[in-house]
């Protein structure tokens, strides 16, 4: 069946009406009226005519009427063939006559909407393709336009002041959001500019990291423990320098007033805190000798055919701090010391701190010639558009407030996420359980730094307790301790007088306040931490060891503690020397993190030109399979021989 | 300010016109014509009304045009205020007029499109609010409506054979897709129906399998044993129902006529492969006797405060499966195993063996009173759907083909996957190899099976074994074994006569075809794999000692092999007992993984009133963290000590 030959003006004509009667009726939502505008290329051409077009234009923006402008098909010649080649751009009527108009409007900003993403360095889908985020019109010889590119460029050069960005216009999950996001800023299509800032963008900085990353896993152990031990050294050494930038920020903190006395709290330095930072990381730069390549398992597979798995770091790191500074080089260490290659992003207000601070970072790692390995994201950059970078980056850290955490674990798209969202900690307090141990732990568990992850949110108290003089004493403590407390609604209804209601039973409240509910039974507890808790640190205070191992082993959270504060949760309590931070996921590391969760293994392989079919029914070997002394001890083992 | 209060009925009426404006356009682009109807409440008592109501819309719809029904506001009486209250549905205008139309139109299906996502349980929000997928009116009873449902229901019982389907239409991702995904059929919103399934819902299962699964991983070692030897009993005394179930399948696959040859054999099950799988089950069963509640490290934190690291379950597993049957009891096991709850999804082709085998599991699980802790998902369920169960599923284990693995991968919405998503190996020939091994290795790492994910997709030699004899012996294997090979474009470059390019240096091919190409040196053989290769397993052939060792250390990727087949690298092969998959993440298990891949940890710590405070700067203790012995070895240091 052959189809009639449309003619392509005639068919844009029909279409034009419909076309406008769709954009009067979207724009009347919004209570905006439209203009119907056509003109053509070469209404350009003449200077009256571009004049006349100027200042209807000028008139209908000036009275609040959007004016929708499309080429006038019928008046035009017809279109040429579509001579979309390789190493030919395209020029389409409509993407040329809205550059024109733009420049001739003296618009701000041209949006060109169609089916791709934007500019690619390479014809997309081929292997090296990359995307490009910004275009400089100098780059122009390093693009190749493959047969795929759809998108006209005329004119688009972003000249007399009119920025122009190329977006997809089609795609489901932003179509209605694209032109806001744009407008916006956020990183949507491309966008050429004409302005090229000095600094590498951060997938290029990201690529770098990684490259530079592989050497300093391949460094000896003991270079790498040097360089952290100079950056410890510089911290003190340079410290003038450190703490200038820092009043820097102080000053401009102060200026600004919107920070909370606590926050600039951690947002300042002293010589004492670069001390103890100092100390913390040349206990970092020990461990750094028995992290990477140590041996976990080795096995003779067969005759001459030898495995080994060995710890690797895990690759490229990213870490997001907020205010605290000193997270850059504790941080920094910890990803030396692990063989990481890292991107560090922290917040605004330390900005200033933070750039000396990688400094002296870089200046230490460069005695190894490994300068790039850790780099200082700009703080413009939007946690979520690092997240984009999914292929390239192995491993988020969030160090901060658990909303932080909330906020990247839903961006993360793909990569996975090391840290604690929520910490509703509990202490079960039993029947049996001693008087002075409650009342010493419950204060530890809450008040002795409400705010940290571990600290107890909800105490349960066991049915019997009711009315007995220990619950008398805690609550006199709580009090004391100025806590205020919330009901459960068992609790509730167990008091005459009972204090206000909890509004939920999984609330973190992260300050003086905390939950009491009361329980049957120590199973009860058990139940209700799992349907409430955040599988972070539980507690169990009795003097009973069958209830205490019962709730240690039936109590599925990363930290299961009896007859001890919730706050022995933390990596430096454990004796793991550094801490990465607390996890509440359930898989690759659990609970406090000391630097085996920044490192993951490798198998190695070593034959004599084996393959499988040596070991087939017909094959001439046999597997053995035997374990082999893995020479070197595992950490925590040392004493066990 | 006070506003001038506007009158309801006149501000409804002023946007009709705009409202039809809008639709009328929006259909234009569908070529699609609109009718306006307003119609009142009242207009229903009236007979004569309705049958006339009926018969235009009825006469509207056989012309293809499609109605567009409002409430006729500017005539109906003023409304009542918003009487949403605790305990009582709110019934809008719209909404029963909408109920009204369907069942006197005898619509297949109303869409109710609001901002709520449908039916929840109790009011969204509180701590036990629970979304209902499906509602059954006579469930009714168990649903309270809170203040926050702005859904009215009135009429939605579903009646007359309309079902219903409540969903958000304001959804930003959603939106232009909620009518078509419904209309597919997909879990959108709340649909009501009258028929009450007679299984649970897939939530429900999951909640059985978390509860069960946690009086599993409470169980003996022994008995969790005793549960997969039984089940390793059954598969051989109740071998006829199991082959005849099978039979069923594997006519029904016959009849259909659209499974390929391979397919066919893999869904086919015979008294042979029930035997060696019940073969593998004990070893799985001698397995579980030492992974669960393993101690990884014991540390002496201070005196009479000790901290344990102990082996635990990962909580619920989703596996899903494709043809193969005899996943199911493989993975039973693995499960059983490690303590794990476990819902499996198994390929529809395979439904009725999977049913039968899924019931002898459950039958060796009831001999431990947890026959719910393992769950067969009915294949109706969506991969999509279960991947919405986020907070109830810990891990998915996709065992199949590597497009099933990248499917999951995109629709798990924050679950970890734990499996490799591409196997694109390399095997590099240096110039110092020998020749026997060079055959030996290429032949078996590309020829032994081309369709697992370790086989080799790309040959990578150096440029000094170009048009030596051993070049000429590698092609002549390469040709006798119908290798088909694609040149790289450096290696296309070399040749006279080449064969076809590679269309991308990172294809796997899975078949007996691959990549060849040219490199300089043992580093650009490196640099290649990393550019183009998937981390999976890499291979060097060379006498050099040093250059083997340099490619060993720099090479990223799970397996780094020397002068042994890529084929080695496999769970059994590297003698890891029960092999759970191989995994290409970065993190948690990585390269060919075993039991402990299906393990997290826990850290138990016993003190005896113990706070953070009594190690304060003037507390009485101070930290030992002494190492103290596991007591039982780690796994592969057995012989070590």
């Amino acid at each position: 069946m052959s189809l009639p030959v449309l003619e392509a003006r005639a068919c844009a004509a029909a279409g034009q009406s419909g076309l406008m009667a769709l954009y009067e009726a979207m724009f009347t939502q919004y209570s905006t009226c439209t203009a119907q505008v056509l003109v053509t290329n070469l209404d350009f051409h003449d200077d009256d005519k571009r004049q006349n077009l100027n200042s209807t234009l000028q008139e209908l923006l000036r009275m609040n009427i959007v004016p929708i402008i499309n080429t006038n098909d019928a008046v035009v010649p017809p279109p040429e063939p579509n001579s979309d080649l390789q190493g030919v751009i395209s020029i389409k009527d409509n993407d040329s006559l809205a550059a024109r108009l733009a420049v001739e409007m003296k618009a701000d900003l041209l949006i060109a909407l169609s089916d791709v993403e934007g500019l690619y360095d390479s014809p997309p889908g081929t292997d090296d393709a990359k995307f490009i985020d910004i275009f400089y019109p100098g780059d122009q010889q390093s693009i190749i336009y493959g047969t795929k590119s759809r998108v006209g460029l005329g004119g688009m050069e972003a000249k007399g002041g009119t920025s122009v960005v190329i977006a997809n216009g089609t795609h489901p999950k932003v179509t209605g959001h694209v032109i806001t996001d744009i407008v916006e800023g956020k990183k949507v299509g491309t966008f050429f500019s004409e302005i090229k800032p000095a600094g590498p963008t951060v997938e290029q900085q990201t690529e770098m990291a990684r490259n530079t990353g592989r050497t300093l896993a391949a460094l000896h152990p003991d270079q790498r423990s040097e360089i952290i031990c100079h950056l410890a050294d510089l911290l003190t050494e340079r410290k003038e320098e450190i703490l200038a930038a820092n009043k820097m920020d102080m000053d401009l903190a102060a200026n600004a007033g919107h920070l909370p006395p606590a926050m600039l709290n951690r947002l300042s330095l002293s010589p004492a805190k670069l001390n103890s930072l100092a100390i913390g990381l040349r206990q970092i730069a020990v461990a750094a000798q028995d992290s990477v390549g140590r041996v976990l398992r080795r096995t003779r597979v067969a005759h001459n055919l030898e495995l080994e798995q060995i710890t690797v770091p895990i690759g490229v790191l990213l870490v997001i701090f907020e205010a605290r500074p000193d997270c850059l080089p504790q941080v920094s260490a910890l990803a030396i010391a692990s063989g990481n290659a890292l991107l560090l992003k922290g917040g605004k207000e330390a900005a200033n701190t933070n750039r000396v601070l990688h400094q002296l970072t870089q200046e230490a790692l460069s005695m190894h010639g490994v300068t790039e390995a850790v780099q200082l994201v700009s703080t413009r950059e939007e946690v979520e558009d690092l997240c984009r970078l999914d292929k390239m980056i192995d491993l988020i850290i969030p160090r901060g407030s658990s909303q932080l955490v909330r906020d990247i674990q839903r961006a993360a798209k793909g990569i996975p996420v090391l840290g604690h969202s929520e910490g509703i900690c509990h202490v079960y307090v039993d029947a049996d359980a001693a008087i002075d141990k409650v009342i010493k732990i419950v204060r530890d568990s809450k008040c002795d730094y409400p705010a940290a992850c571990n600290a107890m949110e909800t105490l349960l108290i066991h049915r019997d307790i009711l009315r007995t003089p220990l619950f008398d004493q805690i609550i006199d403590m709580l009090r004391t301790e100025r806590v205020k407390i919330h009901a459960g609604p068992r609790f509730a209804s167990y008091l005459t007088f009972s204090p206000s209601e909890a509004k939920s039973l999984r609330i973190e409240y992260g300050d003086l306040e905390c939950c009491m509910e009361v329980v049957d039974s120590m199973q009860e507890a058990v139940d209700h931490i799992h349907k409430y808790g955040s599988s972070h640190t539980d507690v169990i205070i009795t003097e009973n060891e069958d209830t205490a191992e019962q709730f240690l082993q039936q109590l599925d959270s990363a930290c299961v503690f009896w007859n001890a504060s919730s706050r022995f949760a933390d990596g430096y309590r454990f004796g793991l020397g550094a801490e990465v931070g607390i996890s509440t996921a359930r898989i690759h590391a659990r609970g406090p993190v000391g630097l085996e969760g920044l490192l993951t293994t490798k198998w190695v392989l070593r034959g004599d030109g084996h393959t499988a079919a040596d070991f087939s029914e017909h094959g001439t070997m046999k597997y053995l399979h035997e374990n082999l002394p893995v020479g070197q001890p595992l950490p925590g083992q040392r004493d066990s021989n």
